[in-house]
């Protein structure tokens, strides 16, 4: 097992990545000893987990709450489920909530967490590629608007994380794929080392190699937890993690959210971030033909929907990273360095979206 | 105008308190130009204050939204209005939200604040007296649910509270006599000087004298800003702003929201918390003689309504304060020192609610 500290002082916590940690009470039953614990999961996850996880806290008597799987469950809706659910059963401030799942019931946890009675404690054990790689970590909790994903929410971290490699065992093939949509991201933004090992790797990823996912899955989470380390709340440098979501976010917005799943989003919106850096003169053709190869050999989509331009961009007017109406972009220097913050040119941004909408449309 | 600091690290933020704020751009504009802003009131509020405050705040072109009136409507789904016409409007994350009107509109908006986006910046303009002393302050921000109040939120602090007193001039007596009930709470909790002030005061109060209004306010902000200080998010002593709230609450939540005022609820509590205390030997009973002489002065209510003493004792099992079940009160010593995180003695308790039935009977 290999232990990761994020750091922000008193709200510092560890992330365990390992094989077997579902069976390691020693980890997790300290943290909730004595205390209200309840396990919250989706119907999907509940059947291969939920009892091992109960059997695993089984002295300390936990509840549970199954909801509904899917992003389009991610509401304050469910969340008021999750209120509800605890409130009947008088759960306390000093109560642990459980999150067992992937991206959505972590982020839908995590803010009932923030807010249950203006926060209790909350433990991650995330169970896919992409919960693992990039939600469980950093303290992003939220649910999203018929407007926009992820615009309610708040930051809030969890007491640690535990990341068992087996349970990715089950994943569907096409979920492990767009988590590595994310770990790729890792690479491109800031670290060329292990972009490097990636290309080599890509395959024993693909057949799920132990010891290959738990490296990559611990470099993204140093690689994550030391960015999130300088700027919790986003203010300047965290940002960059967001390379290819601006254009991602549009794309699930468009398309209705659950349709496609957010790193196949992420994966579209990188390979457009790496055009638009192209033709603003950032970015080597070289580099961004080598982006957009790596994710095609992950099986990952490069090329987005039919969303004309116009829409597109009043999409991603309305993202949070937009400033009174003007979008902000990550984009890139290079394989392993990206800038934040950036304007573009209307010129560029529009052929990009343009190249864009001729392929959705080839 | 008198300005005190509500002292919270980064976090900081001042209150203002005097006559005729609401033509004080000064003030305001400072902390609000060349961002989106949006003034969000209610229905009550909007016909008295809202011109005077988009007219001050006009260099900035501000938006307004007006939300139905009432506890009632303190609820998530009215906090998802705020959400929605912000990202309609593409509201990004450095926005300002004005929070115009009493503790409701404080707290949902706060909440809002708190959470659109993960966080944008918001001023309190609280209009009641309820709100000028006690939720414009230590940034409890939140929503009800139907199996409790105040059971969701966050903590949250504005950028600063403008409080003119002037807009009591406008508020019913029988809200404006719910604010003394908090007004009277911090004499009674913490600072016995101010409680005899107040006993000479109260005639003054109930007339509205306004400079007799600035002193409780003052006292009342600065009391609640050191003990917030001291506690932000109430590991412990702040726990005393929550005299007569255990009681109070379960009185609110057994009648439905909006039948009996916040703070009337709280004056009944206060009176119960004392009778509490006398039965367990803690206070003297000329002392909470005095708490209830001074509450019915005020002409606010001192007898519970009809709730049978089991159904109290469960309401009470719910409130944010319990811990697994067992009840913590705040009870009193004397008039001016508090005690809190105790527990009561099955039979006190039960006298204590079997006499305030009796009453209620009467």
């Amino acid at each position: 097992m290999q232990t990761l500290t994020v750091s922000l002082d008193e709200r510092s916590y560890p992330i365990h990545i390992g094989e077997n940690l579902l069976d390691r009470a020693d980890l997790l039953l300290p943290l909730v000893r004595s205390r209200q614990v309840c396990i919250i999961t989706n119907t999907t996850v509940a059947p291969l987990y939920l009892q091992r996880v109960l059997d695993l806290l089984a002295p300390c008597a936990p509840d549970h709450l199954i909801l509904p799987d899917g992003e389009q469950h991610k509401t304050l809706d469910t969340v008021s489920q999750i209120y509800d659910h605890l409130l009947a059963r008088n759960y306390s401030r000093s109560s642990v909530l459980v999150a067992l799942g992937g991206g959505v019931i972590g982020d839908m946890v995590g803010f009932a967490a923030a807010t249950y009675q203006r926060g209790v404690r909350f433990i991650q054990i995330p169970t896919t590629l992409l919960a693992q790689v990039d939600s469980s970590v950093g303290g992003k909790t939220g649910v999203n608007r018929p407007l926009g994903k992820n615009m309610v929410g708040a930051f809030y971290q969890p007491q640690a994380v535990l990341i068992d490699v087996n349970t990715l065992d089950t994943l569907p093939p096409r979920e492990l794929r767009a988590g590595l949509a994310e770990v790729i991201k890792y690479g491109v933004i800031n670290n060329r080392e292990f972009y490097d090992w990636l290309h080599q790797a890509l395959p024993a990823l693909l057949a799920r190699d132990r010891q290959a996912l738990i490296h990559a899955i611990k470099v993204s989470c140093e690689e994550k937890a030391a960015i999130v380390a300088a700027d919790e709340t986003e203010g300047g440098v965290r940002a960059i993690l967001n390379l290819g979501h601006t254009f991602g976010h549009a794309i699930e917005t468009a398309m209705g959210y659950g349709e496609w799943l957010h790193g196949e989003a992420v994966a579209t919106g990188m390979v457009m971030a790496a055009d638009l850096s192209q033709r603003m003169g950032l970015l080597g053709a070289d580099d961004a033909a080598a982006i957009r190869q790596l994710l095609e050999r992950a099986e990952l989509p490069v090329v987005p929907p039919a969303i004309a331009p116009d829409r597109f961009l009043a999409l991603m007017a309305k993202d949070k990273k937009a400033e009174q109406g003007a979008i902000k972009f990550i984009l890139l220097e290079a394989i392993g360095k990206a800038v934040f913050n950036r304007s573009a040119p209307a010129d560029a941004l529009s052929a990009t979206l343009q190249a864009g909408s001729r392929l959705a449309q080839a």
